[in-house]
């Protein structure tokens, strides 16, 4: 079925839609596990699956550098080339190239950047950047922006938001917002800058919204500013959004931070703290962070979260997950990760059934007063101050 | 069911058979994937069981280190601490005493070493491993037997043999050849050493022959000795077993030895080859072995093996494993380890029916022929001189 997005229920703020692709039907608010080089760090596809998932990011600059577009569109775009069958959403990877390559030139018609990979040299232009970003085939691509980071000089974030908006310009004369390269549909995303200038973000925000894009996206935020900045800052923006089309968080964050979000009208975000911190050994439960390496945890028979349904939690305890940590066994890494997916995905269908029910405020009391209350406990067994 | 083995049928000096525990019913021949801390390396416990495999490894070196065996019991035994729901065998360690640990003193009564994890001193008597072993939990346990290498000193190789016979009655007399401590039945099966001299494999054998083991296994084989001598040794040795008992070769091998092994009767291996190059990105394939990183594969957009059905194989390419292991993605190495345990299991299967149709022979000559076959060729594409 052809992209769409439609709001199903609101309670306090928060909005419960659906999002729907030729690759599926999405419920929202929505947390996208991040597959950067085209795979979600420590699971398989059905792995992810598994947690419940139905969208997954890509990243258009890592899959520009590697393994290429044309491998990528010779294999019938980036679903078949990884394997998913569920709906998938690229950056633009305007944030990568401000971010992680070694910027060379920034000018109206782009960047000039070295890879971070081999310092091999490239240029992405704002036509470019959609036409990768089509023929890498995600059902959701993001517009090319230009990112300067919270705190940036005011004539620097002024810049950022010009370019931003030009460059949107520019990949829509080239592409439009709505394509079809291999058979589905493909839609883009505006993404609004303006670093810590609400006047700034209000004007980002108000040119994309005057492009009618399928959906928009709030950028450059959760990048070492406070809470408080990035939620005045996101909700500053939000409300000059059109109220019929999905609004994308990018880049957060804790599960607190998803609640938070989602308390502004957020619908879709994506971090890769869940999947990196399983990495580290770090999982959520609904009574807070387990940091498993713990010596509390050596003899701790139980699972996770004990209301938990994924792999690790419907198999494995504690004490085994602290003791494959221990023993630098990847199965560690793994299993925490599909918890943390899991976990971030039932938060997130928690939320839609309290939107849904007309008590997101209950629900969001009563989950940050349990799970918070859980990270005190921890931390005082821990002996830590908190 | 109690343990039990029967031999169903021969086909050209190999048997197919039934191993029964009362963690599920196995065909023999068998590979079991080896999960010495308690984990086997990159796949999850639903990952093994989909590859087919219903019996995995321990160790009770590694186990009694870390997690210790403490916590294995409070938890229920190993199949409960980890979450496997199929048939576990553990190797005694006497294998990792001697070859990972700093050993400290070898007596009539058993070794003295520290633990190569923090360097802790330990003894390990023959009573006291089949102890630990019995509380670890596993179908099968190994009796404690005394490794000297090959080559080694005809006088070393004659105290070995004689520890190993010496242990290996001790041993029994602790806690017998079955015993049941969680239940469900555990037995004890004997290994045979002797290092390279054929004789002295023939007296280890007959001397644990005589203790009426339910199983027996060929230790101390595939340490650097040529494959010739391997098969010598192993020959003169299954010779002796009892013909109702199933035999066991330890840490072997390749897909082209299972084979060699098979045809030799023996009915169970294990070995760390499928999942260690896995995670090196080499994998198995029908037409021989697959470098994943090698260039060839770059736009190869071809399963890994098109006649296999592992998850790797079912959704994804060689050119897409390729970027995996490029990128340096754990995903590589996870379906790397999937695909080569699937095709070991694979391998076994295959075996089995052609013993049960009686046309063994006939299956492996067209199997080497086809897997050599592809390996020269990969090797002439790769400019590499055979």
């Amino acid at each position: 079925m052809p992209f769409g997005f439609s709001v199903e229920a609101h309670s306090q703020g928060a909005r419960a839609g659906i999002l729907t692709t030729d690759h599926g039907r999405i419920e929202t608010p929505v947390f996208m596990p991040v597959g950067t080089q085209g795979a979600v760090k420590g699971v398989t596809a059905r792995d992810v699956w598994d947690t419940g998932a139905r969208l997954i990011l890509g990243n258009a600059y890592h899959l520009y550098l590697r393994p290429g577009v044309d491998l990528i569109a010779r294999a019938g775009g980036l679903h078949q080339f990884v394997g998913w069958d569920g709906a998938m959403l690229t950056d633009s990877g305007g944030y990568q190239v401000f971010s992680l390559a070694s910027l060379m030139r920034v000018g109206d018609d782009g960047v000039t950047f070295r890879s971070h990979i081999d310092g091999s040299l490239h240029q992405f232009t704002p036509e470019a950047v959609m036409e990768y970003q089509a023929r890498i085939g995600a059902d959701i691509v993001m517009s090319f922006d230009s990112f300067g980071g919270i705190p940036s000089a005011r004539r620097d974030a002024e810049r950022s938001v010009d370019l931003t908006t030009k460059w949107a310009a520019r990949g829509l004369r080239a592409v439009g917002t709505r394509f079809n390269r291999y058979g589905y549909e493909q839609v883009v995303f505006g993404i609004v800058q303006g670093a810590e200038y609400s006047d700034l973000r209000t004007r980002s925000a108000t040119e994309l919204a005057a492009m009618d894009f399928p959906g928009y996206a709030l950028g450059g935020l959760s990048v070492g500013e406070s809470k408080d900045t990035t939620w005045d800052l996101a909700e500053a923006t939000t409300a000059l959004l059109p109220i019929n089309r999905p609004r994308y968080l990018m880049g957060m964050g804790t599960p607190l931070d998803l609640i938070d979000a989602v308390a502004r009208g957020v619908d879709m975000l994506d971090c890769v703290l869940p999947t990196r911190n399983a990495r580290n050994g770090t999982v959520f439960s609904r009574d807070g962070k387990v940091v498993l390496r713990n010596a509390a945890y050596a003899n701790d028979l139980v699972p996770l979260d004990g209301e938990c349904g994924c792999i690790a939690c419907q198999r494995h305890t504690r004490a085994y997950l602290r003791h494959l940590f221990l023993s630098n066994e990847m199965l560690g890494p793994m299993l925490a990760t599909s918890h943390n997916l899991f976990f971030y995905a039932d938060v997130m269908r928690a939320a839609r059934a309290a939107i849904v029910a007309g008590q997101f405020d209950a629900w969001r009391n009563a989950f940050v007063e349990r799970f918070t209350r859980g990270d005190r406990e921890s931390a005082a067994r821990a002996g830590v101050e908190t």
